[in-house]
């Protein structure tokens, strides 16, 4: 078989892989969660056909009934805990909720939008009063909520909404408030029709003192109507997730009880005073933001899931459709036997694999985090958040990526609607938009980076970390990175010295694959701060300074995160025993750190640590690296479990 | 304004655009077919709400009433003889179908099928008594057809099409057979619902002897309903395009006149005997396909135009639009003042206007080659076959990138189908499939070039390809190609000799930056045709060989057409006098370069054409070009000349 050699006339035995054990290694502690969805989703497989052939209206109506009906089997409040009929296990929701992402994915954002935005809020910012009033019935389906945060002028910068909460003492209620049109609430899910309450986000006002962006419980349908001042704009037809009603809301003067106030964090008293424990008002928010980061986890795992069901569809169509004679004057080609056709997808599913073991990992600590009560350790929340931006970024771009390119490989019959390609495609595009625009949430990330996730790290907007980092002696900024030390570490690791260590280490040894990553991640970062500094020291507007350096600052980030990700991966293998299902393991992480490095490899050259002769060496190993994938590729998506019935496609499998 | 200053400190003036004059060389030859069609779009601008708000099957007859409706108007006939009605001018017929893109794209689609794809079939590939019996008819609206090539089984492959034709001297007619279910005809456009006639693509087998694919005018449907034999099935949802009626098509035992053959290049007389002045059949049959290229010329305009409705918006978004306060503590940042967001818009931008130049090369030759009688300049034929097929596939490329992109950059209002994205995605994702695969294009290419467009040029596929390169001396490849012969030249124009030419020259001299281009091209294509030879001389099976040279074949290919590109962008410049419209221009060519060598710029450092330093200042001045661009960026925008009307947008705008 011509594609099983690696090299010319070398005989080369691909691995022998054990789907099962494969499957159940990618699902992991949380495989019976797992299981529990795949069996529910392919149950309801009709809704994805229901997407299709009902109208708008019908069909949000189905999708509700199936997120109620849902609710019952106890696998969307896995979240929460027991005593209001939830799991008490945040790391099974997420599992859950990840899922999820092999079915129709109105379904999963209708859930994401109940019990992760609207439960998630009143859970993590409300206290007991109510946790006992409301999660029994958002758990169990019975109070629809929506999460009213984005407004139209406002969407990244949540902190400049312009929704207001104003205290009037004298009837000990919140007076909510839309000043102006750009300050309606905008793409709010459930709130075109479903929704009976509402969180809504708006700048509290107390005895004429503004105090931030707060939270509420309001209750915005009553009675078979909505309620007075309230006022409701359905947002159309999208793109995708039709069957999840996003609306736009306007309040006039809508009065709601104090005890409305989300008030875990900060509270109103009844004679009007303003308390919370935390001073500092940017602190404060950015806590209370950060309190709801599980909503980005998820998001980042959807769109990593969702990218299972394009490759499994495109890596199995690439063995049975044949086109050209190629090898064979009798015969025409496999499309995946083609050198080509390797190259665009193979990488794309080593990169699925990567993510979906880092998604593994923030998935971890977010459990680890908000299990761990009590202790409230600033740092590790903030590394968690970053992490959760970073790879939600990375995990939804790959979605978008892979979908399309995996529909271009499967030609005119992946532009059918029943091949799943169409609402795979339009479904996630807005991934790379909500829960955080990803370019705004990798400057999040490197943010941290830049700042050691500091105490005072929240407080800063763009202007702040420009002038946080040029006050600061470059020599600290660098040093204190942990991309920096991790560098250090590598030169124990590996046989050269400073200016020696990348020339003759194996280019499949993962210590050099990882050095290669952190080397880039540490200098990529101090190059910016560097930038900053020049910058403020030349005089120029902190804005402009950063305007000029944002796109070291992404190319930062995004460093940071991809060495996170290599990581994840080569952690994930060590943990494997020797043996088949280890060596398919490994030809997928060196593909995925082969293909990341030969991405990047001008960078790499630019700076030093990779020859003209090492780059090309690379890309020839990639490609002899997919030529060894090859032969178990079916297998290794197979191991993603999507259920046959979820993936239709008569003219493609 | 701090963006309108190209380096600190420095006063940058930027030109200022003469719109209406931008848009007038924009339109060139054809502008007064183009208002035509542009008046024609904002007429019934309605019909973008239309394929939002009716049914699958209400829109397809909206569509149909509309193509037929403007046939009336001449504006869809334009490439016919004027004696049945058209207005014989083949160049005007691109530029019409071309504009159609600024409007809804099943409109667009639906015109293609009709007046290029069935009715140019009917043209190009039939003789007199063909044009007489229907071309009036088709152009006139009143003879619908649809275009009967591509099959479930092979849609790439056209020459190993299985359905059969076989001629039945007893009755003097031809037979038609679908002989199994992967020979169904597929994604048919008009064939579910609107065509009486189809130009079907099959095996014509004469006595017993096949003589390849040849094309027949078919009845389908008559007297209200199919013609006995003809089966059709729907296909029923798809991604986009849902106004065109895309179907499949079984014949069993179809009957048709002897005089159906479309017989221009190859008859078969009444006592049965085959006859064509083309003698070899895979000549016969690629000069068949080859008179078909304007349907790749037109798709690849359709693909250029779809994306500068999707750059409108984006980039005057990205002037109203305000997020976070970066360079004012009073007024937050438009989003086209960041940095990033110059780097994400602009180069697509001018790689737009270096695409819509190319295309206007394109569609030039187009005209000159088939406005020709008689003078059959093979070459030059093969060559304005090459370069459609690469013009193709870079412009849907494009298109692709370019509209996902201008998505994100509109956030969460770039989902609403209201602003127009949800649809330019989802129709024309398919561009980068039909009229050709993308990948298959660009291999065509690279045998043209690879092959120097020999006579026998067409005959080869891929192995016969490989075992033609290999049958001759490398330097025989390499000198003649095209490339060859430019890079030869420049040395005469840049300072240096063979090694120093790229060290001096600057980076803004259109010659350097056409050298190149030159070189890599050269350089690729040589790389190419070294391993071609190599794997057979080491006695690998052509297939294999192939296939682990394919990366690279695509690679030369690409190389080819963006050095083409450039030139003819490089080419329009010099045609404009001196002044602020000139300058304008330059920006943009020069942006167009040197994000062309920046994005590629690893492979030429591996080739020692880039020093590290050298690399990085083309990409500090990419990002001053943005900045320069930047005043005028809407400017260039508006001069797209985008009715307003087809815009929508209402929350962008």
């Amino acid at each position: 078989m011509a594609t099983g050699e690696a090299e010319a006339g070398t005989a080369y035995r691909p691995p022998t892989v054990d789907v099962e054990a494969l499957r159940l290694l990618l699902d992991g502690k949380y495989r019976d969660v797992r299981d529990l969805v795949r069996a529910d989703l392919a149950e309801h497989a009709a809704v994805l056909d229901e997407a299709e052939t009902m109208s708008q209206t019908e069909f949000r109506e189905r999708v509700k009934d199936l997120v109620v009906a849902m609710s019952e089997t106890g696998q969307t409040g896995l979240g929460f805990p027991e005593e209001y009929g939830g799991g008490g296990d945040l790391g099974a929701s997420v599992a859950a909720f990840e899922t999820l992402a092999y079915g129709d994915l109105s379904v999963l954002v209708k859930v994401g939008v109940q019990f992760g935005l609207f439960g998630g809020a009143v859970l993590m910012l409300g206290t007991k009063r109510h946790h006992d009033a409301y999660l029994a019935d958002v758990v169990g389906g019975r109070l629809l909520g929506c999460f009213a945060m984005t407004e139209t002028g406002h969407g990244s910068n949540v902190q400049a909404l312009e929704t207001t909460a104003t205290y009037d003492a004298a009837t000990d209620e919140f007076v909510l408030t839309t000043p102006h049109d750009a300050a309606r609430k905008d793409y709010i899910g459930s709130a075109a029709v479903h929704a009976h309450a509402a969180v809504v986000f708006a700048q509290l006002e107390v005895a004429g003192e503004s105090h931030g962006v707060h939270a509420f419980v309001v209750s915005i349908r009553a009675d078979g109507g909505l309620v007075p001042g309230v006022r409701v704009e359905d947002d159309g037809l999208k793109m995708g997730l039709n069957g999840v009603d996003n609306g736009r809301l306007w309040f006039d003067g809508v009065r709601i009880p104090r005890d409305n106030l989300l008030n875990r964090f900060a509270d109103v008293t009844g004679d009007g005073r303003y308390e919370s424990a935390i001073e500092n008002p940017d602190k404060r928010f950015f806590t209370m933001l950060g309190t709801l980061v599980q909503g980005r986890v998820s998001v980042g795992g959807a769109g990593i899931n969702a990218a299972k069901v394009a490759l499994t569809l495109a890596v199995r169509y690439g063995v049975r459709r044949r086109q050209f004679n190629a090898t064979s004057d009798d015969e025409e080609e496999l499309l995946l036997d083609y050198g080509l056709h390797q190259r665009r997808l193979l990488p794309l599913l080593a990169e699925n694999y990567a993510l979906h073991f880092a998604q593994e990992v923030v998935s971890r600590r977010l459990h680890e985090v908000f299990s761990t009560e009590g202790d409230e350790d600033d740092k590790a929340r903030r590394e968690l958040e970053s992490r959760a931006a970073g790879t939600k970024a990375l995990g939804t771009w790959h979605a978008t990526r892979t979908i399309q390119e995996c529909r271009e490989a499967c030609g005119g019959a992946g532009y059918l609607a029943v091949n799943r390609f169409s609402a795979l495609k339009a479904d996630t595009d807005v991934f790379t938009t909500f829960e955080g625009d990803n370019h705004v949430l990798l400057q999040l990330v490197a943010k941290g980076l830049l700042t050691d996730y500091a105490s005072d790290f929240e407080d800063l907007d763009q202007l702040g970390m420009v002038r946080f980092v040029a006050g600061q002696a470059l020599e600290t900024v660098i040093e204190r990175t942990a991309a920096h030390q991790l560098l250090e570490r590598i030169k124990d690791v590996l046989p050269g010295g400073d200016d020696e260590w990348d020339q003759e280490a194996g280019l499949l040894d993962s210590d050099y694959q990882l050095a290669m990553l952190r080397f880039r991640e540490e200098h990529t970062l101090s190059g910016v701060a560097r930038r900053l500094k020049r910058g403020i020291d030349e005089g120029l507007n902190p804005g402009e300074v950063f305007s000029r350096a944002q796109d070291h600052v992404i190319a930062a980030a995004r460093a940071h995160v991809e060495r996170l990700v290599l990581e994840a991966f080569v952690d994930k293998v060590a943990t494997v025993p020797e043996g088949d299902l280890r060596t398919s393991l490994a030809l997928l992480c060196d593909l995925y750190a082969l293909s990341t490095i030969e991405r990047d490899r001008a960078w790499f050259m630019e700076h030093g640590r990779l020859t003209s002769a090492r780059s090309k060496a690379i890309t020839r190993e990639v490609n002899d690296n997919c030529r060894k994938i090859r032969p178990i590729a079916v297998d290794l998506v197979d191991a993603y479990g999507v259920p046959p019935a979820l993936l239709r496609s008569p003219d493609l499998l």
